[in-house]
């Protein structure tokens, strides 16, 4: 089952009108032992998966593992950035699949592509995305937002998923396979999602507006005044 | 063979009322010419295996590589934690699995899936694995309770197990697969376990209950005073 | 799918006749956020694959995403050193497969074949070599001719075009598997291409052609005189 | 002259009450050039400077390289968090300490302690700073405010500037030492200051204070539920 | 002042009988977010200290910043393993230095080197140091004893202090500097220090005696048997 | 084919008296082009195959690629220690395989099963394996005593040579699955051979056999005198 | 004298007008030996010091180690950019300062600061530098247009030339320092020649002129087409 | 004393005819534990060291740490390369400059520079280093034929010898300063000496030898053949 689970000769790509997007675990405690990627990114990563979920009217299903614990509470930016989430209590199972309640949220939505990312990666993202191959559905996973205690950990993982049939991703992979075409009325707004996550971008566009701007107002260079 | 071996349509995850462990070669004298990873992480992570196994009643068997020589003696800890562990002295065979007492032993625990580390990797886990999958069994190797000379030759043996049909697996994986949930009786016995592997989580785990102990003695900040 | 696709028991090789080369959005500005690998040798390597193309009379198609933006203009080299490369204009499709006028390209050249490098890696070059692949293309995917913002997502994308169908492939390899051989009249101008690419191969050339120089000559080591 | 210059044997330490802050060419063309630290750091350094300057009323000075030119525009964030910040257009000079005006302002601070970021920090930080102690200033450079293109240049200025008597300082023992405690009424805007460049600062804040809410709400952990 | 200070001629070298040690800030929160060496490292090397400070009857004086905020609790193993270490509460003060009762205990020991060691590094490690070398003080910092958020911010702090006449050391050098020789009644317990810290000696001191066992009990080679 | 092409559901592991080893292409040219790996270790690797060869009994064969050029000419370890090879002068064909010379040695050789390894990696060690398999040999490939340009060009070539069906080994996987046992009267020429790839293995039997000797001998510590 | 030597108070700083450039051993067979920098970043840094040296009508000296032998020619950039160099041959002194001619060339440019490069750093940068400083130069080594064989030995050499008083820098510091200024004639030339050092400059003065095209050519976004 | 300590203007470098060389604790046990550079270069050091000083006549003293315990043996290259050096057995002082007996080996010597490498670096070369400066002794210390556990602790060992006024030299360093030149009777000795050390040197004369060969015999390339 090494080839993409249950896609029976379907491209293996993201249909946005069928998934869903499940965020597990991104707790302020859990982050702290991320090792296999700077958290800073892990944290971008997340949100702007939440971000776009929003702008893709996808659902989103949330959950943590005991906030009330050392594990610390969900980062704020998941529900600021996608209100319609729904956040699932569970009792305790490591495996959010475990949790009859996540089940039924996950049902409920009526999408047949599930979108994981959770912390650790080895278990809060593989678990579920494991779990959810053998009942049937499309499974992605996105390891760039999900964050483990090593980068080997996360490499094993990758190894071990891709194995089990589910489609690996990256969070820039995720953002275009759902927004598809720059070629749209909400444009301005996916390309502000894309800025938080690569601030590499947020520089290309403010030294290209500078530069366009220099010509609109026919500025001087300092060293030629 | 890419697909995990011998599932016949199961998930393929551990059941931890089918599985034994079995390390291999974890030696005072191989262990310094690990380079793939910090022997301590290392020597954590196969102490972490041996607890785990005792606090799920899950059958041990370990061996040693020619423990009179450079190879040096097995690390107590295993030992140690797992009492309950049965040691097969081979003959001097390199795959543990062709050591006819190895294979009785495992035989004799009745289990049908097996969890694997040894150092070195490509050879001490590699090989029985492979042999243990050509026999029908299911099997899950811990790529980081394992150790070998150069990240590439870690990486060179996932790549071969994957192959195999064999199920790679980080330590805090197989830890979190077997004990399943928070919500049992033993769970402090079992967040002591993990403290160990991930010093990390210590640290949480001591900030966590500082932070709850100002609260409950109504401590006023140094900086307030 | 995990087996090379399409290529139905056929040797999973390039075969220089049969196959096209797509060279996608390498554009100045993307190539500023690529942290995958050294930024020159993404540029040395995408101007290879244009050299390789032209020695080979292989077809060439480009594109670029909205160069008008702060993506920036193509790099010149490519079309500089494929001068018979076809370029298409998108419409903002992020996946250039999803725009008409660059698939009829394709099927223009009437290649079987395609060979493909994109920046941003998980995107450009991912996206249209899956589409491809589901086509029914045997597909080639140069990943150190790509570029992306973080070594994880290189590999996340590997990953995933493997589990496609696609063959993964290094530039050297490309260049290789398209010359087959030194025997052949223009073998300097392939020995110039390479140069390009591999620094460390013009050390080579040029102690190379001192030692038989010094030898023709008869010069006396300065340390001997 | 290494040991800390113009000091007479005072303590080589920042006076609050008698420094102002140099901020030379933060510009964004300049920034995705920089390779010896993540430029995510080194702008959130940058606008931290700026933020403490403020808050302990410190003068500000800052300038650009030729703005309308490739190197780009300054980054926003200095002025908008330093608004009483000075900038000075200089006429072409490298040296920012070439520009009479840019002397001029620095006079007019009657400040005799500089606090100098630059980027590229061999040139834009390191000219000025030399500069500044042959006319008697008592100068610290900010090596982490300011950034370059590789590791080894920064060293190598790390080097150049100790051994010409300029006292190197990361942007955390700056803030530290302008604030010198945390028992003063403006506490809680230095916090926030920190959480900025800090973000693993911001996860210890955020599970601080869930702990302390755990126990003062009395929530019991979802897993004993 | 760049020559060690205060040593007016004598040898640059710790005098046990002469030396006191101050720990300072090693708190569970800011070990959090060290990032210049394996935070497990830090927190052995931290801990080895006040062993050996006990082996050597050393004055050891330790300090917390604000322990009942964020930065968490000192980690229990510096009063476990020295405990006649003499605990200072500040009252906000960053630098430990600027604390009356602080500099008081110093002086009560009447040593005149002291052995710093601080987390984050450029803030409690250097603070402290720079001010007891301006006042008199042969000042010896453990760098890798205390920790901080960046390689580069260490790096920067070991030249700022080394410049101010600091004499900078590690771990190993202090131990080995106090110890002197082997050759004392109370080895073995320094031996037993300093396997906590280094793990790899741990493994020769395993082999070593296992091979000497093998020896002494006339041990077959489980190959020849 | 991703599963072990040609097993037929046998064990996918060398058989000794079944394989013929193929070292292509270790020239001290090219030797300088590699940075995947320390070229100290690719040469002590391929040395260390030769050795086993030898004393395994297994036909070799080598090839170089126009060593009178700049490739150099094949380091002389490699028929120093296996005489016994056989060496094939090609005409310029990059694949070896493309060579009717070549080809027609392996088949002499009457094996089924190839272990390659080939300088650069993604040519001269995957064309001929992937034709290899292509004809029906089942193939192992010994990435680590190839050697290529970067780390990441022999990633993409792993996951080439794996989707192709050939098995990845190691240099240690390699020797220990054709030495099998330690049990055996050449045991110590197989430790001998080990030593050379393994450095640190070396220092483990001086180690070894040192503190046996202290035993033996009855040596006093020097500490203790 | 580990201040800057033989500066008697002035300013520790490039004077182009008293100033001659030494370019020594920059050989292709050296080159290859080099690992504590991309080669190809020190051919370019190399090849800038001469265009630098030509712009600005500096006096160049090159010579080579034995370049009849395994060292290697000349690399042909350094005499093709700075046609006016004199290259003195050597008798087979390691230290180009023991070579009479040498030092007669140097002295003949009348010239009082020496601007010096050379690989291996450790010795063909050093030594002269060293040597120079003794004979009452003022020194700078350019660091990183010089290469060794580890990091490691090229930090060490950094703190041995500092130690003696020699000034260090890196390629575009001495660049910048000699140009002084973008307001000249020659502007252009000077950011011709940066451009080839530093290719991500390139980036930026490629998407600068597009950004700017675009505005005056009214071009309309491909994606608002 | 942060100059070259006692040197008293005259140059700071290896005076062949004056110096004796100390190699202290090379031992395979403590070999085993270093970290911060590869050990098989750093035994190739150790090793070219011994070599050096039996071409110059220097006289070398050696030493070992309780050899008898888990230290390990001495590395038997260095008695066998330098046969004339001189062993002093210690009564477990840590610091070798504390042995009379060393003393007085190092005394009679008559010379006044010392040469010195150790293992571990901050330890068995820092002490006697820093001592033999405190005597009068001129001092390099060979900090890449040295080793240690953490690249952090040879950083600040670096530091603190150079601060003490000793001068840091590598390996490449001390052979070419003790060397001279190439026109000298036993050049080719020295060059043979290099070799080992610098294996991409021995690749060098490899091609170099094979270039020339070609010529002279009149090869044909086998691409033309």
């Amino acid at each position: 089952m090494s080839a993409p689970a249950n896609f029976n000769g379907t491209k293996p790509v993201i249909d946005a009108a069928n998934a869903a997007m499940l965020l597990i675990d991104h707790q302020s405690g859990l982050f702290q032992t991320v090792k296999d990627m700077p958290m800073t990114e892990l944290r971008a990563n997340a949100t702007t998966l939440a971000k776009i979920a929003t702008l893709a009217n996808m659902p989103v299903i949330t959950t943590a593992s005991v906030p009330q614990g050392p594990n610390g509470p969900l980062i704020p930016e998941i529900h600021k950035y996608a209100p319609h989430a729904k956040y699932v209590a569970r009792r305790g199972e490591i495996n959010a699949w475990d949790n009859p309640d996540f089940v039924a949220a996950v049902k409920a939505t009526g999408r047949k592509q599930l979108i994981i990312a959770g912390t650790i990666t080895s278990v809060c993202m593989a678990f579920p995305a494991i779990a959810a191959v053998h009942e049937g559905y499309q499974v992605f996973t996105v390891v760039d937002a999900s964050g483990t205690y090593s980068k080997m950990a996360q490499e094993i993982t990758l190894a071990r998923v891709v194995q089990a049939g589910v489609v690996p991703m990256d969070t820039a992979a995720v953002c275009s396979e759902i927004q598809k075409s720059w070629n749209r009325p909400d444009a301005q707004q996916w390309a502000e999602a894309y800025s938080a996550v690569f601030p590499p971008y947020q520089l290309l566009i403010e030294s290209y507006l500078k530069a366009q701007d220099v010509t609109k107002k026919g500025e001087v260079l300092d060293s030629q005044r």
